[in-house]
């Protein structure tokens, strides 16, 4: 994210960026009360209809604040994301620190950990949302969990097809994450996450580290699936 | 939902519906050209954006007659996504017509063969957008699938968790779904579709069929280890 501009205690207030009504709204707490406001607004409106202007007054700082900090729309969110994901960058530790065959179970848990909690699942629905709907989004979502999630996870995972599993295990845990959370289709919303946990485990675990199927040309033939 | 007329055939047409320009926008024809605009109009800007105005417009005909026809906005899109979802009711006659073993690479191949094919694709992505941004849509989504899919297919499955399997089997599908067209993930977005397809169908087979991790926590009473 080259564009986003390092906007943290080093860089220099422009002089339009300072909020004229003084040092309360500035500060270090700014900072992180505009990151907070833009994962509310870009979850409860979606990427297409958050704006900076929403953003500032839920931080209630002031616009030119926001684009000081952080730039551009995009830019705010791709910040937005980045802290929100901030949880989920402790899977590719759990790669190295975990057996091979503890990594679905394990996985998943981490992953709907995070799904549980309303604060840090808001944000998540946020960046679904957006990047469901527009493609610069969906651009800096790629983005982040290419360098945050997939390439540190198969690196350690240490086979030719590793990206592929790791994102195949993360398209599992995306689908069930929609169906509970943001369809909220039964019965799997009110699915008790441990039972819903032992269900998905063994399918993240197929993708991570079982065979594929072999019948990948001809028509279904034994799908033995280990 | 009582805001929502019953608009079908039942309805007497009102004055104001009938289109002014004679019969040619009238007719069989035209409830048809509705159906395709919805798609592409809920398709191209999801639910909330969509308009009945340009349904209309994308299907040369008066506003009031796409009224006449579907009735609400939200009865418009429950026809489109019905109409759109056409060709996965196939899948429960799938769990009639094939042995156990074999559901998960037919499931993932017809699911599949939907998706890439962009006029089957666009109404799919469609609902998609509309039921992660609207709640709206999604109540619409729950009721047609719940309706036409997950209680039917689970009827034939014949256990007493079916409707979570074949709920959880549909999860997988739709986050590859995902990834692969919406996000746009690599390697996911670009892999062959047998190879994806050989790597989906043991997951959505253990979904089925197979048996849950043992390790579910304490609460996971009836999830019989492998």
């Amino acid at each position: 994210m080259s564009a986003a501009t390092p906007g943290g205690p080093a860089a220099a207030p422009r002089k339009r960026g300072r909020p004229a009504r003084g040092s309360a709204e500035d500060g270090p707490g700014a900072r992180e009360r505009i990151l907070t406001s833009a994962r509310t607004e870009f979850a409860e409106r979606g990427y297409d209809k958050a704006s900076v202007r929403a953003i500032a007054r839920g931080a209630e700082v002031d616009p030119a604040l926001v684009h000081h900090y952080f730039g551009t729309k995009e830019q705010v969110f791709g910040a937005a994301i980045e802290s929100a994901f901030a949880p989920a960058f402790v899977v590719p530790r759990m790669f190295e620190d975990s057996r091979p065959e503890e990594l679905g179970e394990k996985i998943v848990r981490a992953f709907f950990h995070i799904w549980e909690d309303p604060r840090t699942r808001d944000p998540m629905l946020a960046v679904l949302r957006s990047a469901v709907n527009n493609e610069k989004a969906a651009q800096v979502f790629r983005r982040l969990l290419q360098r945050n999630l997939l390439s540190r996870a198969a690196a350690v995972l240490d086979v030719p097809d590793a990206e592929l599993r790791v994102e195949l295990a993360a398209s599992q845990m995306v689908g069930a994450a929609l169906v509970r959370y943001v369809i909220g289709m039964e019965p799997i919303a009110s699915e008790p996450l441990d039972q819903l946990a032992a269900r998905l485990a063994p399918a993240v675990q197929q993708h991570l580290t079982g065979s594929p199927a072999p019948g990948a040309g001809a028509a279904a033939g034994g799908t033995a699936g280990s």
